[in-house]
């Protein structure tokens, strides 16, 4: 499970709390502090959980900043931490802070809960719809980013992507890794999830497989369709790494996936687009729960959704209603 | 405070919960996964908190060792940290592992309590005594055992210890550091202490000053007697570094700083060495609570009490005892 189930001496009430801490991925601190905290709170969303009572902030310095990058980096990082806990409900009371080569940043995120506020992640059935509401493809979009600055490597995708493409997917990765699952939790319960699980280091396959394995019934998940941020799913297949579309590759603080009945989901997907969510919620149908052995797998060759950066949209939007293009 | 402490939505309970991590400083991984985990709780046990509802372990292993050390140090340590967590009456549900340049390990405790379960630590009066639970000295031990490979640093001190008090003095602080501060938690209820705290970084004076300025009533703390592990004073006067006279050097897993009611102070320490909560327990009035201005000092010359580490006194009794020198 993502995160841990204790029961209390305490009327009926739950200990839920998950731990997560990694390095920064992203150059820029204060987004780095943000996806670290949506990261970790990704966690207490799977389980269907809307409001977290308590944050631990665990950071580590890099003995390698000097005391002006210090001064200027580490302040973001927890503004960015801080921000995304304030934008889940909760707020960070805690903490701990280490000296180490490398910079750390993660967290503790804990609630305690009555039964009906989290849903336990094993009660998929066979005729069960998979949906996702994140982008695959991250982690792909952070590499290729790095790429830029990487003549070697950049030679072996440049054919398949421009500059102006990378830049635009990683924003939309970073967009991505910061959002909070939180709407899509508060969704779980309005549709009737099933079980969920949120999708991180071991990509959608392998948290597909994570998930099948923990279900009460006798099933199996294929997924038909993989939405992955425009133009990354052509770097993985000409980089040779990844295997994006065979489902392994890493994302970090991906989306949820969420076993809905059937008529539920679409339903779900609709309503997570609602602008009475803010903006940039989006919710795909994967795939499908079959009887089966507990196992998960993609279909042989799978659809891919090219999910449009919103940059790009915003770029195509304006040129549209510009004066200049107006007839 | 040690510990957080967040009100829930739940009847009355608290979510009270803390977390630690650092690198290792003994060479024996399985210790140094109990003194880890006992050095994590120490903060709930300041609080008069005798029981955690649960742990998460942090850890990382160091990128820098191989296969075969990874498997043969990291079990001993995870092993230690849940062996420690099950003495303290709980169990590790949970945590997350990285990879980096250093070994770092640490957890997270969690209780939600009820009111009277725990002590807040603001409640010192005029006239209090101040106990601690563990002897002072452990990070000099520490240190003084590295020097014994270091002919530089170990030629400043050979004047004022042997290798054996050295190798003795380590024994001790282990087995300080290791030992749970659970006992003198329970026993903070039992004799109605008014504040306590753990003493870790910061040193005895740090911590001391940490919790006069918490305090409600207009008081100040003064330490009158430093109990040390034997030679370790002398240690840190040779070695010009430490600062353990002075109350500042850093200790991992201290005893707890408890102020006590004058009347029940004595009775306190005579308690915690019954036999009936095992061995090794010990306490000391090191000072008082007088009226001030929420500062804490040591005075001019303090009594140093030479602390006999156990390793000694069993060898002193089996000589005693041996027919050899039985007449």
């Amino acid at each position: 499970m993502d995160s841990c189930v204790i029961p209390l001496r305490h009327g009926g009430l739950s200990l839920v709390q998950t731990t997560d801490f990694f390095y920064p991925l992203v150059e820029d601190p204060y987004m780095m502090g943000r996806i670290a905290c949506a990261n970790v709170l990704s966690d207490l969303y799977a389980m269907g959980i809307t409001d977290c009572d308590n944050m631990l902030m665990l950071l580590s310095i890099s003995q390698k900043m000097n005391e002006e990058e210090r001064e200027k980096i580490m302040p973001l990082m927890v503004k960015g931490f801080r921000d995304a806990a304030e934008e889940g409900g909760t707020s960070v009371t805690g903490g701990h802070t280490v000296i180490n080569p490398w910079i750390i940043i993660g967290g503790v995120a804990t609630v305690v809960c009555q039964p009906n506020e989290f849903i336990m992640p094993d009660n998929a059935v066979p005729g069960d719809v998979l949906v996702l509401t994140k982008p695959l493809g991250t982690q792909v979009a952070v590499n290729a980013h790095q790429w830029l600055d990487n003549p070697e490597r950049w030679n072996k995708i440049k054919l398949v992507v421009s500059k102006e493409d990378v830049e635009l997917a990683y924003q939309e990765a970073m967009f991505n890794m910061a959002m909070l699952n939180r709407t899509a939790a508060g969704l779980m319960h309005t549709f009737n999830a099933h079980a969920a699980t949120d999708i991180t280091g071991f990509g959608i396959l392998g948290h597909a497989q994570n998930l099948a394995k923990q279900q009460k019934s006798e099933v199996s998940f294929v997924i038909h369709n993989l939405p992955i941020i425009a133009k990354m799913a052509a770097v993985s297949k000409a980089s040779g790494r990844f295997g994006l579309l065979q489902g392994t590759s890493a994302e970090t603080s991906g989306g949820l996936l969420i076993c809905l009945p059937r008529e539920q989901a679409a339903r779900f997907c609709a309503e997570i687009k609602s602008p009475k969510y803010g903006e940039g919620h989006q919710a795909w149908i994967i795939g499908i729960v079959e009887k089966g052995n507990q196992t998960a797998r993609i279909i042989d060759k799978p659809r891919i959704i090219e999910v449009m950066p919103r940059g790009a949209s915003l770029h195509h939007d304006n040129s549209n209603t510009s004066p200049e293009t107006t007839s």
